[in-house]
């Protein structure tokens, strides 16, 4: 590979950062437009029943109300991400099915009058009996939560490879574990909102934070029986998704339903708790993994069995219900391995997209692999590399893996924390932890048509980009800009973004599925080669050289090796005006990867083009007194493939150690009254900030994949989940007990603590 | 040609209908914007001074005043269409040259506000002699309006084809008049407006009514000194240009300058007065015709010197100093002629564009005619067919006529009006004339890289239509939406559309001139075609046929010949999504014309790529004590290649008559104290109604140019201007006094009565 990049590699801020740090940038809730309402929704208040009056005559007669909507003023369409889970009416008809659902909303003049309103919605429920955990669920006799799944069971996804059963008999050594964890949540610095607005042509056009605003378009269409091209869905500044915006939300529609209804603009702005309620989850998780190795260690067999709560509706969870087995499998080389999912439907808020999928089942196979290795005397990261994923080899369910460099992700970040010296030598309550993990690079369902890209030169040689891909906090519009720069010769500040507008740019799967660069950057590369090449036929005829010979730099048209032969790139722009000629580019992109219908319950063909993966090793201390875990050094290395620009990579890699490892693995967790959330807001919910935050040294490993732009693939997510795996590990090490439930929260810890001295006691 | 059309040469309603007659449409009067400021101009009282200060300390005292700029703000940019003829500042340091012109600007919070701020602004100008005619502006010994014009001369045009002086010998009788004509003006619907912003990151945004965003942001990014890139045109409902929008105005920077001072938007909307005083003007004339014809009438020689008031700039009037003489040459054949225009700047307002040129030399040329035949016993219709220009030939400055149906327009017209019938039978005080012009479609400068269009289909088979093309009343809009929709086979519904803005569409000559059909609508048709091919490519491989036998029709794809073997559009749209093979299309678009740097002062070669002709016949009865005219019947026919939307054409036509006829020869102009113009709004200016226009038959002729998207040309302008020459030819009729100075006015009318009576009476 060409190692001679000018703005690829580079550590340059990002485009968006000015207008973060001055408060410039403008959020949905910032919009203001003229005669705009305010919108707000009525929601249940128990968990399951069945609606059976909704009167909004009293609301809908309070001066400075403009629109009131109930599921009578829908079409009931049902929504789901694939055809056979549609399961979801975004304002339900007939029945609510858990605490926090949308029954109704207005849209008035102003909060106060809009919150009057709510209060004068009188709502009448027929209670049913309500379920809260997958295994309540699927002993419940009924009323089932959705009549067409019976016991409550959403989807059964179940895998067989190899003779399970042979490789457990050949096995040397057998252990089955059984792990739990709560939901995995997100606490976006920027609350979900929406402003819809409809024109005098009957258009719908909606601002939101999204993570693809195609993926909204379409279902917005759908339920509002609108053609496609009369939804228009909007770039705004986003303020973080981790999978919690991949899919349209109610209150997209019921905010475009409120505005249609009104015939004004409306916003609707949600609380932090209806962000926590309404905005999606991660899943609950009981894990029981049986993994069987040979004397070194190796594993020869798993069987995994996952119930996952799944909330109330189908969302994108039935994708989730794989997500954590094909992670575990790309990482983990193994032979022989069964694997059954089960998404449950319980009576609690909808479970979907994460970017920490499955934390009790990452870390469960990785403090499994721990106790194996210890009765076998080889420590966790011999383990680990001994049963490490190699590039050219083929996962269980058939994916080939084209780049791998985990094995030297695990080497580096075992060194950068000393882990040869440190392991087995350190003093009591301390302790060292490695975990490992793999993600794909973008999945094979949703990507539909991959990603396009125009470019067009503007007539002082500065080009506009137009590119489906949405930045919500990863940096994917700096990834852009640097394609961009990097293949036309320009300086950053000339490349102009245009991205994220159903209307305005091509279809783009979104960012979702770490598929944003290798997808959007791939087709923002091949746009602007193919500009290059228009250039370069103007420019060869004016220079009377061979368009082969020329190279772009600096704005100026040379012929290699002919530094004195050249034009300026605004001229050559200006050539291709006068001569009719004007200088565009188009470039499209979708990865390779097999498309089944079947995929959701049985997945298995190439999954995804390009796998990344990481290994994060966390040192710890631990109070045996108070349970409080001090985290003392973090190293995080990733095969991110190529970074595009480090600094943002790493900063992916320190957030996901917040995400994963910090909150995830010691802070994060919500409790629950029956269906009710008892800690929804911040106050209650600890979310780690700055200065809670270990020291974290972030190693990028490149790997180069061949499909990638410039080798690039997935960054960030790998470490997210590798970091809570450390983070367990390296606390069972300092306390010397497995702690089987998740997150590891000081009442846990001491409860182990005192669990081991009463067994040592003995 | 395949006339098995769909969608285009349907009477179909426009697509911006809707919005107009709701009220629902956005001018840029209408944008509203947080936290936006008021703009107004303090301008000069004077018609030619010097300045020698501009305190403006008071008005930035004043509360709520947010900025105050004067000529010291700006960077001294000076503004001209062509490199030779920058002479305008847009906030002038040294000298003011016409009364109105800008001094200074405020921003304020209210309107209020930025009045009491203009009165505290204290400017001290030293008066200087001022010209107000071009006669008297080149005799006068200076000061010069600029000292780089010696004797006020801006412009030469010479012209010399042929051998004059031996076809005025060779001529059977030979005629010299002079005639005179006020400035024509027009009177937008819509007064200018223009808002602006920057975001943080120093990007200037802007709405405007703008014949072509592109012809304005490069001005703009000049005289600001900010890279093009980040000055972004906007598209906005535009209500009219008629050529007064064609170029950047003083008040588009003015407003950017206050916006970038006051980092707040601005908005700043002319007053009636303004929008006459400050929005360009067509060119005061005085032309000397002189014309020698042999014995059947037939145009030998002709010698022409043309005198135009430019006002204080250049503007764009260099160009119409020869566009008169162009459109006869178009029009008329003849071997030997000769040309000599000037402009002369004087200190009276800009002139420039305007949809109707040189109302006196068209009016002059065409009013001569009629007196020659007179002489002869010729009758003007047949004076007309004998000299009416044929397809195939060559202008004398060297325009090959691709397509021409000039004699077919002469004919229908006198038919509709039952010329034969009624020339010479007429009671008295009634008068038939008829008047014949011709028009370029897209002029050499100016255009530069023609249009280019992008088209991307989304998911439902419903397309985007991506275009730099200004819709600002002509229906331009209406014109793309029909050119996609026939190509694709999609209903007209399905077509969204993006244009005019410099940040998302492409490049594109901008609405003047009369291009926009053929250079935009070429680019449109071949996006489409370029989108059809690869949609055909996918349907190819599905239905086993070959690409090349593939229709698309009614949204589906067909195998030509087999009525059942077909795909829905959408099938096929998604197929190319799931196979990564997204459905877009590029197309561009240059009229073939030649470039020559020397074009303004001596225009030869390709002039246009197509020329489009018309005719009008007028039968009109004039109130011989009134000296109203009162017009009964007109019949406006326009070879126009071919009519898209023939009710849109049509539309073009009866404005064209109303403007060109009713209101430019009848009751539109100026009137003047010096430089000041003294009736600058409706209450003094008659502007013809609805109510007070005649009897129009459109009658539409197709020659269907070989270049324009399905033969279309211009279509509209040919008529303005053989409207008031008709309406000139039938008040002479009428009267039987040729009137030499237009427009004819009851008080004009009287006098020539009263003259001929006397005459009558010697």
């Amino acid at each position: 590979m060409d190692k001679e990049f000018t703005y690829i590699g580079k550590r340059v801020p990002r485009v968006d950062s000015l207008s973060r740090v001055t408060g410039e940038a403008v959020f949905a809730a910032d919009l203001k437009l003229p005669r705009m309402l305010v919108g707000k929704v009525k929601r249940s208040h128990v968990a399951h029943a069945r609606i059976v009056r909704v009167d909004t005559s009293k609301a809908e007669r309070l001066r400075g109300v403009k629109a009131v909507v109930t599921g009578r003023d829908t079409a009931g369409v049902k929504w789901g991400v694939f055809r056979y889970t549609q399961d979801m009416e975004f304002l339900p008809r007939d029945k609510v099915r858990y605490f926090g659902e949308e029954i109704a909303a207005v849209a008035a003049v102003d909060e106060d009058t809009a919150l009057e309103a709510l209060e004068l919605i009188e709502v009448e429920l027929e209670e049913l009996p309500a379920v809260f955990t997958p295994l309540d669920a699927m002993a419940s006799e009924g009323p089932w939560i959705h009549d067409e799944y019976p016991n409550n069971v959403n989807v059964h996804v179940e895998i067989n490879v190899g003779d399970v059963e042979k490789g457990f008999e050949e096995s040397y050594l057998v252990r089955e574990d059984t792990f739990t964890a709560a939901e995995d949540d997100y606490f976006m610095g920027e609350p979900f909102a929406v402003v819809a607005r409809f024109d005098d042509g009957g258009n719908l056009e909606m601002w939101t934070p999204n993570a693809g605003p195609h993926m909204k378009a379409k279902p917005l269409s759908n339920a509002l029986r609108m053609p496609l091209n009369k939804v228009r869905v909007r770039k705004i500044a986003i303020g973080g998704a981790f999978g919690g915006r991949s899919e349209i939300s109610p209150a997209d529609y019921i905010c475009a339903l409120l505005a249609r209804k009104s015939a004004r603009p409306v916003k609707l702005i949600y609380t932090r708790e209806e962000n926590t309620v309404n905005v999606r989850m991660g899943h609950a998780l009981i894990t029981t993994i049986k993994t069987g190795v040979d004397r070194e260690g190796r594993v020869l067999a798993r069987d995994i069995t996952c119930y996952m709560d799944g909330g109330a509706y189908s969302s994108t969870g039935p994708i989730a219900t794989s997500v954590p087995f094909l992670c575990m499998e790309q990482a983990y080389r193994m032979e022989n391995v069964r694997y059954n999912g089960y998404r449950i439907f319980t009576n609690k808020p909808v479970r979907g997209m994460i970017r920490m999928h499955g934390r009790s089942f990452a870390c469960g196979v990785d403090l499994q692999l721990d106790r194996l290795g210890e009765e076998l005397g080889i420590d966790p990261v011999t383990m680990r590399l001994r049963n490490a994923r190699k590039a050219g080899e083929t996962t269980p369910t058939g994916s080939v893996v084209s780049s791998c460099g985990l094995t030297e992700c695990i080497e580096k970040a075992a060194e950068k924390i000393e882990w040869r010296k440190k392991y087995g030598n350190l003093p009591p309550w301390r302790g060292i932890g490695i975990g490992i993990n793999s993600v794909q690079t973008g999945f094979p369902l949703g990507i539909r048509g991959g990603s396009q890209a125009f470019i067009k030169f503007n007539e002082d040689g500065g080009v506009t980009l137009n590119s489906g891909v949405v930045d919500n906090g990863q940096g994917n519009d700096q990834m852009l800009v640097q394609v961009v720069a990097e293949e036309l010769g320009l300086p950053l500040e000339d490349v102009n973004l245009i991205t994220a507008d159903t209307e305005l740019t091509a279809n783009d799967p979104g960012s979702y599925s770490m598929v944003s660069t290798f997808a959007g950057g791939n087709a923002a590369r091949l746009a602007a080669i193919d500009a290059r090449e228009k250039l370069f036929r103007i420019a060869a005829e004016a220079l009377e050289a061979n368009p082969a010979d020329l190279v772009l730099k600096d704005r100026k048209i040379f012929v290699a090796g002919s530094p004195d032969r050249f034009l300026p790139l605004t001229k050559v722009v200006r050539m291709g005006l006068i001569q009719g000629r004007p200088v565009s580019g188009e470039g499209h992109f979708a990865p390779k990867v097999d498309h089944r219908r079947e995929w959701v319950s049985n997945p298995h063909g190439q999954l995804s083009e390009a796998f990344s993966f990481g290994a994060t090793v966390a040192e710890v201390e631990v109070d045996p007194d108070t349970g409080q875990v001090r985290v003392l050094e973090v190293a995080a290395a990733q095969d991110c493939g190529f970074a595009i620009n480090p600094m943002v990579v790493e900063g992916q890699f320190e957030g996901s150690v917040a995400m994963g490892g910090q909150g995830g693995m010691l802070t994060e967790y919500h409790f629950w009254d029956g269906g009710r959330c008892m800690n929804p807001t911040q106050l209650e919910y600890k979310v780690p900030l700055a200065a809670d935050m270990p020291r974290i040294h972030p190693i990028i490993v490149e790997s180069n994949d061949p499909g990638g732009p410039y080798g690039a693939k997935e960054a960030g997510m790998s470490i997210a989940m590798s970091a809570a795996q450390a983070y367990a590990s390296a606390i069972a090490d300092a306390i010397g007990v497995t702690i089987t439930d998740f997150p590891m929260t000081p009442d846990k810890i001491l409860e182990a603590i005192e669990k081991r001295r009463q067994e040592e006691r003995k």
